[in-house]
């Protein structure tokens, strides 16, 4: 295990700053004391291109590209057009480091307020794939703006990229309790992209005897987020329902306070990156009133990443801990909840 | 308005032979006197596929078009390859007939187990493009079944089908009480269409000064549908998004027992089709455990269409009364509920 950790900060937009903060305060303090953590941080966002018109310049990209890993707080302000940072900045990331697992577990921590009635016991993960689906930017318009104009968007799937993700979710699946993975497509409408995951899914699957399958179309399974969370341990999907589920699972685990994410190279080609599934949220930026739980949480899978399986365990059960004995009237400030987990770490 | 109604019927699969025969009953019910009914038969879906290998032939296609309306069971069986009967008849129906808008009511109603804490306040309609998206059935697999693979799935969207149903939908917010709008879609990511869909919303929303709109990201807005349902009122989307959106819709409203669909083509040139929500459920097939309510509130939005208000409304209004009297422990046959309501009516 490398006893140094060199790690490229964007702390992004709106909230993406505050956040940041306390991940690395907690962080710092996780860390034994003979890692060396050396932290560089990159100007990146919307500020950055109201002032430069940059949205990553390949300088910044090859920099970048150096780092053990990416702690990334939060992209998008809406002075920006929709699509110019995304497209630019976060998705060019992901795609330039080749990030083909999107992990994000979802899981009910103790005394956090879920909408769903009866409390259930919500515990899984979902392993998005991050590289291709209707993600990849090709699609165009044609006659912009007429009354005859056409607009398409293209899903691009790929044997190599369906079967890279699928198999990572059985070995999950696999070092998981339950060893139950589920595959969500929309197989009956999105028959080529559809038998393609389905066909890569059943074929793994027979390498894996020990895992038990499953699955849905998504829109089935955004009933079972709400009426059977429990039912799921490991989730393997597209790009674009990875994104929908992971914020509906997000909502029903207590809120996307709470939801972490890994933008994952398992191969260690390229740096990965974390994040926490929320936006900038610039209508509560700079007040203190942004929950740092899900950087914090981010932070966590960052270190199990990079091989410091203990620190991060150590920061998931001081989440937990903290939750579980946080009163659930006071509401604390951004940086009082990164205090109390650095202190537990 | 028409004195009488020449009806095409499509049990279909699984339970719909079971839940159109009670949508059936309480149409005959509610009926006036005078108004002659007339229905035929179609004996489409998976058992027929399985005798002949027909999904929809152009004969029974044409036929079809010469009836008032069609009432919908379900498709699907697990029997038939995956995209078979979806692709080849349910939506070759939806296509062919040009049902460019997917009508969803969503509403909580009295008694009904919702998984949402604290019974919000529900009662929203998401108006779902049904011509256009990734629907089209345009994509392809190159080296099919190789490593080598490549599926992609081409969502086409053009003005002339964005503006139409944009358009219907600002007409039935128009008409609503709460007269609010919100675009769904993704156009940080997909924006080619995002941006098509974004233009035309904003352009169309400047005849309705009096609708208040709003935009959300697909992904944000299944996170409204359980945390703060009750602030939709009219949702317009894509044909993909809107799949998805209201099939948690009817999860968090009750269950897909409810929920009610309509396939409607507003210029008349074709016969709209009214169709619950829920699929087959072959494994409660023909054991009178099915809800039939779907197919009767899809009944009712058929009366509706077909400019008999006044039934429509006494079925709807059949519905909550007898959910509202509903012991929450007696469990009823698909029959009696079906009795009950053709009672009520
Ligand atoms: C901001 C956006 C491009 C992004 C996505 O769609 O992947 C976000 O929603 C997420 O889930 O990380
Ligand atoms: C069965 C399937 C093709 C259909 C759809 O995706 O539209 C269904 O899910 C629906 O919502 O009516």
């Amino acid at each position: 295990m490398s006893r140094s950790i060199d790690l490229a900060v964007i702390p992004g937009d709106g909230i993406g700053q505050e956040v940041v903060a306390q991940g690395l305060k907690v962080l710092n303090a996780v860390l034994p004391q003979d890692v060396k953590l050396e932290t560089k941080e990159y100007d990146l966002g919307a500020q950055r291109w109201h002032r430069t018109g940059d949205t990553l310049p390949d300088a910044e990209l090859e920099a970048l590209r150096n780092h053990d890993a990416i702690l990334l707080g939060a992209i998008g302000d809406p002075s920006v057009p929709s699509g110019v940072l995304e497209r630019g900045l976060l998705l060019k990331l992901r795609f330039a480091f080749d990030h083909f697992i999107n992990l994000r577990p979802s899981k009910l921590f103790p005394n956090t307020a879920t909408p769903l009635a009866g409390r259930p016991d919500i515990d899984f993960v979902v392993v998005r794939e991050g590289t291709e689906g209707p993600y990849t930017g090709n699609g165009g318009s044609l006659r912009t703006g007429t009354p005859a104009e056409v607009a398409t968007e293209v899903s691009l799937n790929t044997a190599y990229g369906v079967e890279r993700v699928v198999r990572d979710a059985f070995e999950r699946a696999a070092a998981r309790p339950r060893k139950k993975l589920t595959l969500v497509h929309k197989n009956n409408v999105l028959v080529y992209a559809g038998h393609l995951w389905k066909n890569t899914f059943d074929r793994v699957a027979a390498e894996y005897p020990q895992v038990s399958t499953d699955y849905l179309h998504v829109d089935a399974a955004t009933i079972f987020f709400v009426t059977q969370p429990e039912r799921f341990d490991v989730i393997v999907t597209d790009n674009l329902f990875g994104d929908i589920l992971t914020d509906l699972a997000a909502a029903v685990t207590g809120g996307i306070g709470l939801a972490a994410s890994g933008n994952i190279n398992p191969t260690g080609a390229f740096p990965s990156m974390f994040e926490p599934v929320h936006g900038s949220a610039p209508d509560i930026a700079g007040q203190g009133k942004a929950d740092p739980t899900a950087t914090i949480l981010s932070v966590a899978l960052l270190l199990r990443h990079l091989g410091y399986d203990t620190e991060a365990t150590r920061i998931e059960d001081a989440v937990s801990a903290d939750l579980a004995e946080r009163d659930g009237a006071a509401t604390r400030t951004t940086d009082e909840i990164g205090d109390a987990l650095a202190v537990r770490v």
